[in-house]
């Protein structure tokens, strides 16, 4: 094999209570790869559709995380990368993580897959180390691993994917305004009442039992925030009625997608959760603001070979 | 049935990172306790064995707890309650709620049932409040359900029960030093760094998930609390020796029980579990310091009819 394709999907970040720590993966809205094994040693970015994003290897965090990757395995030859970009940054769900994962991923596999994908891990964490200064995992592992992963710790790194219940799907509206995440992060105060973080680790525990156990309905009831939410949905426009008019069509939960200013709704079926999409998307119609929506599956597999 | 005749379980509240959301239930410590039908309508506490506990019903954790269960529900008779210590008041292992729980339980089997174990947590919560000011279900929880438990939620109250791996075990040493919880809760800080908050977080979403997926090593890794031990475990004579004690000898963590004076070690398998015994016994016996121990299986069941 010399040449794969590759689907990078988009993700969910922090998922209400479980921020720095939860997300998952999206099945239909990502981006495309393709790497190609080269005569030519080292990584090169040879062609970038849909984004203005930088060509230079160093410069790009596909080609960070390829580098990092490559810094633990020897090999005869190089890599050639094509990013077709869908997944706008700055979006809130995982744009930067996509082509990172997505990188490592392909390489992984032209080279006869030395690592395993929560192996992979580590590498496309560089990538997000040169998008937003922090390498986390929160967008990379569900990227990766598909379903929903926990990212219990980040040094050590100990991720744990955890699979979705199969009538569980995701509204995500992504209004286009630029948030950048250093801003999102900005607004965040450094400590939290031990009420408050009380009440969200045990939503975070209800949550995770609400996967384990298929429950519907106490997945919704785990689906609150009432740390970071509150602040940093101030930076979105219509978040207080988008998520109102989410939980009016039977969201089971709703809240901010990763830093934002994406807001996602979870809902228990397809038809669901394409009413919300509806509702959604009436409320920016009304205001003008334009926007993009996806209503997804969560993804069980994560990123994945087109060819 | 005009009398039944109870087995009491001790419980382990809080669980290191589960702090006010997680406990789970003991098998082989417990108090017992009588519970008949009287001609007198109310309730009355006609004898109490091995502790020193208010004689009148409104002064009495399982008095109150049974009142407000009575409030509920029409019965044509009253009840006697008896109570057989053996779980000291202020250990740490939940003395006041296997009284509470006790008493809603048996009155509940002698009216045929009105209610599940899941609805009588909220009057044998009222037995807490009369112990500790605060009606809280950490200790009635898993009194009453058995396995572990996680208050996701106190107002509305939303418990989940979460059935524990086979091969779980507990260690619990008892130091005989009295430490009240209005003390062990007066040290504690009312507001906790983003950081910390998100670790714990991280650590109550992986332990939820090593109980469900029989995980036991991740149940190990998770069992950390960088909030609460380290300030409340210096009112806890040879807190760190004994936990160390617990690790060198295969313990998967170890923490303090409930607010304490009690610390508890979890691992897989009796023999692991005994062997902590032995050593953690030894560290207080070297400095002479009275203490009783446990080992025991996590309860699946909790409070149970021994006739």
């Amino acid at each position: 094999m010399n040449e794969i394709k590759l689907f990078c999907p988009a993700t969910i970040a922090n998922l209400s209570c479980g921020f720095d720590v939860l997300g998952l993966c999206l099945a239909t809205a990502g981006d495309e790869m393709i790497i190609r094994k080269s005569n030519i040693k080292g990584v090169r970015i040879t062609k970038i559709v849909g984004a203005n994003l930088p060509m230079e290897t160093e410069n790009n965090v596909s080609g960070v995380a390829a580098l990092a990757m490559l810094e633990e395995v020897e090999t005869e030859f190089g890599f050639e990368i094509e990013i077709y970009k869908n997944i706008k940054a700055g979006s809130g769900i995982g744009s930067s993580a996509a082509s990172s994962a997505g990188a490592v991923f392909g390489i992984n596999e032209l080279l006869g897959r030395p690592f395993t994908r929560k192996e992979l891990v580590k590498f496309a964490m560089q990538g997000e180390k040169l998008a937003s200064g922090n390498a986390h995992a929160d967008n990379v592992a569900p990227c990766l691993l598909g379903g929903f992963t926990l990212v219990r710790s980040s040094n050590p790194l100990d991720i744990i994917k955890i699979d979705s219940p199969s009538e569980l799907f995701a509204t995500v509206v992504h209004p286009q305004i630029e948030l950048k995440t250093s801003d999102a992060r900005s607004v965040l105060k450094q400590t939290v009442s031990l009420k408050s973080a009380i009440t969200q680790w045990g939503n975070v525990g209800g949550l995770v039992a609400g996967l384990y156990t298929n429950d519907y309905e106490l997945i919704g009831r785990s689906l609150h925030d009432e740390i970071i939410e509150p602040i940093r949905s101030m930076l979105i426009p219509g978040f207080d009625l988008i998520k109102k008019t989410a939980y009016e069509n039977g969201a089971l939960g709703s809240g901010i997608s990763g830093s934002g200013p994406s807001i996602f709704a979870l809902s228990k079926g397809n038809e669901t959760a394409e009413k919300i999409a509806k509702a959604m998307s009436k409320v920016y119609d009304e205001i003008n603001l334009p926007y993009e929506i996806h209503v997804s599956k969560v993804n069980p597999e994560g990123v994945s070979i087109i060819k």
